[in-house]
């Protein structure tokens, strides 16, 4: 956070907050951010949280409590009245309104939804029917919306009448006699025009390729948004009726949360990411995240372990083997993760379109045998000039040569091997439609950990004559 | 991608270009985006590069050479002369035109300066002096400003006259007559109200806090535009003077910029993301930011190794020791990998502010003795009941309960310390003003395999009696 955000009016309300001192609260909580009042809420003992809210009010308390996290909400709304609850869904936007009803309880959400008029009812309850994860589950239906043949004056009397219910009018859409979206047009043109242009005159037609199907993955959404740098992106239905939009705030969000959600499951956590923040979340919470992949990966693990057990004669007869072993080990699981980060990272990125797998791999096979022999080479050369110098024990007719010559072989072979198994994975994953996120670095290493070692002693036997 | 982005006008542009059929490559660009050109032209052989530019001209051009990557730039504008030249960056808007300028060698810069007009070249110039990476370096200049003492008619003339140089009209700044940023407004507010209204009276004063300074880092600005919802962040210098605007499709890009450098850093993966795609990127670029970290941690991994052979006598007593070698080394990696993914992730969601590192560290404490004593149970567990079915040998004296014992103290211990450890890196990183993701999942895996092995070892000798 840069130094210029004052926390001055937040440190006001937390202290107002302690001392129960409601007309402070009121004042103070008037002017600030509901970002910053949401930050507030959590920090604050929970005992406070009645007194807070009822203090605040719905009209404020409606905004603040779409920032919290999803365990939060259900107690925050408890603290209200019915007709305390009547005000603040009104408050809140659709599509707001409808990620909190997707955060409480069945039988919350079936009593809340009764508090809505029967307008909004409706319109909420078709909104619930959409994923929370697709752009209709994240579009909002408060927008500008002109029909083609009406003239500005026309426009501007009926923006003017609905400014209320819009959440921007940076641009407004147009649609047919029929729904079906045809143009946008900017604020500004309005403004702009004499009163009598056609608003069909000053649209600018939006194609296929600008708007986005309700059922599509709101991943793909955010990622137009940034494409085509759009404030907004309109959500249509299949016969191409526009339902609603989704903002550029929403889009910024929705990347957020993708990208944590892509490292979170680079490191082997389990599940989608919590809401809390990382202080906030509990011991346990954390706990299970990570316990699952730990514990398979244990399991995992003592494969290598089995292996180099069943290699006990070789390593037995020359030591000097294990010197290198966590190194020819190690190597395999780096160069595997950052095979796979990069080629997950070009996916979420949409630079790899179907098709392009055995392009992949190709490339990630040559960078995997150049990686590989160079640093081959390097740890031979090591081997071969500078190891002698410590006088360690090799067998009668093993020669550092020999020695450096095996090691090289062995990290160019695991290196090479890991790289592409690092791309393989998840384009393996993704053709048979699973998130390639979550064969990612962890799973990987632990994998090319049992192949390194098989490749490191097979090829010492084959080398060094064992 | 959905499915609706209709690939055709795409593919038609591609062909029109194989053909060289100008008339055809001109009527489809003017209605293509200029993202989707960018792509076209990086997909386009190289020969065909002149012919296209000079076929769209140097109006359309500019919009599509923004998008190119950082490398292609130079080459690109060498197609044209300095008369198009001088169009194409009078078409730019100003971030654009020094985002272009950073791209070029010192020489071509120079030479483009002298082209634009005097006007534009001071303001470029002055521009220029903030770093790429700043909050100065993002913004751009093109933005709606009014004076505090106007009247909602004459603001409405001033921007009318100046909507060519705007590059958005969603939020309009208003400052006092010395520069200072007060406040701001939205064309809605000026469409919807009577003409002699002063600005003044409608505008929303803007706080310090909803502003940043030209100095401070990108990535702070879009964490600001992201947690405030804003569509544009006003950027202002020491004094509060108005400098500029950062839109919300720069934080996006900004966000996701960050977003794939810490995953790439998180892997191992040296120096800033190239701009290419992973596909457009040659071999030798992969190679080079590959095999830094690559020949580091190998050279790292060689002590892990030497730990190995210091203990040749230990596991020569109990070569079944070698069973869960791997899974204790790993269960580190895992473990210290998750810890330092989710504290770094945290601190650039700006959850970590200063002074709460002890609060992370006892956090991570208690997480990594339960995650370990978890662990070991399952695994002694295992070795208590299951393994002696194997009838793997144990000296005289080793009971199956003891080595159980052994392995379990083992990854309690190692788990324990792998977690505070990557915890501690990253924090300590931060401290000493170095990019926390520097020491991210690769660096700690391998500094904890170095540790495991020596935690292993020591409590074999010491609960075994070795």
């Amino acid at each position: 956070m840069p130094d210029e955000v004052a926390p001055l009016p937040i440190e006001e309300l937390a202290r107002a907050i302690e001392a129960e001192d409601q007309s402070a609260i009121r004042s103070i909580a008037e002017d600030l951010h509901y970002a910053d009042l949401a930050h507030i809420y959590q920090e604050v003992d929970d005992e406070k949280h009645s007194m807070f809210l009822k203090t605040i009010g719905p009209e404020i308390a409606a905004d603040m409590i779409v920032q919290l996290p999803d365990s939060m909400i259900e107690e925050a709304l408890d603290h209200f009245k019915p007709a305390e609850l009547k005000i603040l869904f009104h408050e809140l936007s659709d599509d707001d309104r409808v990620d909190v009803l997707q955060d409480v309880g069945d039988e919350a959400r079936l009593r809340y939804l009764g508090l809505l008029g029967p307008e909004d009812e409706e319109l909420t309850r078709s909104l619930l029917r959409y994923e929370e994860d697709t752009a209709g589950g994240r579009m909002t239906t408060r927008f500008g919306r002109l029909f083609a043949n009406m003239t500005i004056k026309e426009a501007i009397d009926m923006l003017r009448r609905e400014q209320e219910n819009t959440e921007t009018l940076s641009r407004i859409f147009v649609v047919n006699a029929k729904g079906q979206l045809i143009g946008r047009i900017r604020l500004r043109d309005l403004a702009f025009n004499t009163w009598d242009t056609p608003v069909r005159d000053i649209m600018k037609e939006v194609g296929p390729e600008q708007c986005i199907l309700a059922t599509a993955d709101q991943e793909d959404a955010a990622n137009l948004l940034l494409k085509y740098d759009l404030i907004v992106l309109p959500v249509v239905d299949e016969f191409g009726h526009l339902l609603g939009i989704i903002t550029h705030d929403d889009a910024m969000e929705i990347l957020q949360e993708e990208s944590t959600e892509d490292m979170e499951k680079f490191a082997g956590i389990a599940g989608e990411p919590v809401e809390e923040t990382y202080l906030q979340a509990s011991v346990l919470t954390h706990f299970k995240r990570r316990f699952v992949w730990l514990f398979f990966l244990a399991l995992l693990a003592i494969a290598s372990g089995y292996v180099m057990m069943r290699f006990e004669g070789t390593l037995m007869k020359i030591f000097l083997l294990s010197l290198y072993l966590p190194m020819v080990v190690a190597a395999g699981g780096n160069t595997g993760g950052q095979a796979s980060t990069m080629v997950i990272r070009a996916m979420s990125l949409g630079e790899l379109v179907a098709g392009t797998a055995s392009r992949v791999l190709w490339k990630e096979f040559r960078l995997g045998a150049i990686l590989g022999c160079t640093l081959g080479c390097s740890i031979a050369a090591l081997t071969i000039f500078i190891l002698p110098a410590f006088r360690p024990q090799l067998p009668e007719g093993v020669t550092f040569f020999r020695f450096g010559l095996t090691v090289a072989i062995a990290l160019a072979a695991q290196i090479t091997t890991s790289t592409v198994i690092g791309a393989l994975l998840p384009l393996g994953a993704r053709a048979i439609r699973l998130d390639p996120a979550v064969v990612a670095a962890p799973a990987i290493t632990t994998l090319v950990d049992v192949s390194g070692m098989v490749i490191y002693f097979t090829i010492a036997q084959a080398v060094l004559g064992l």
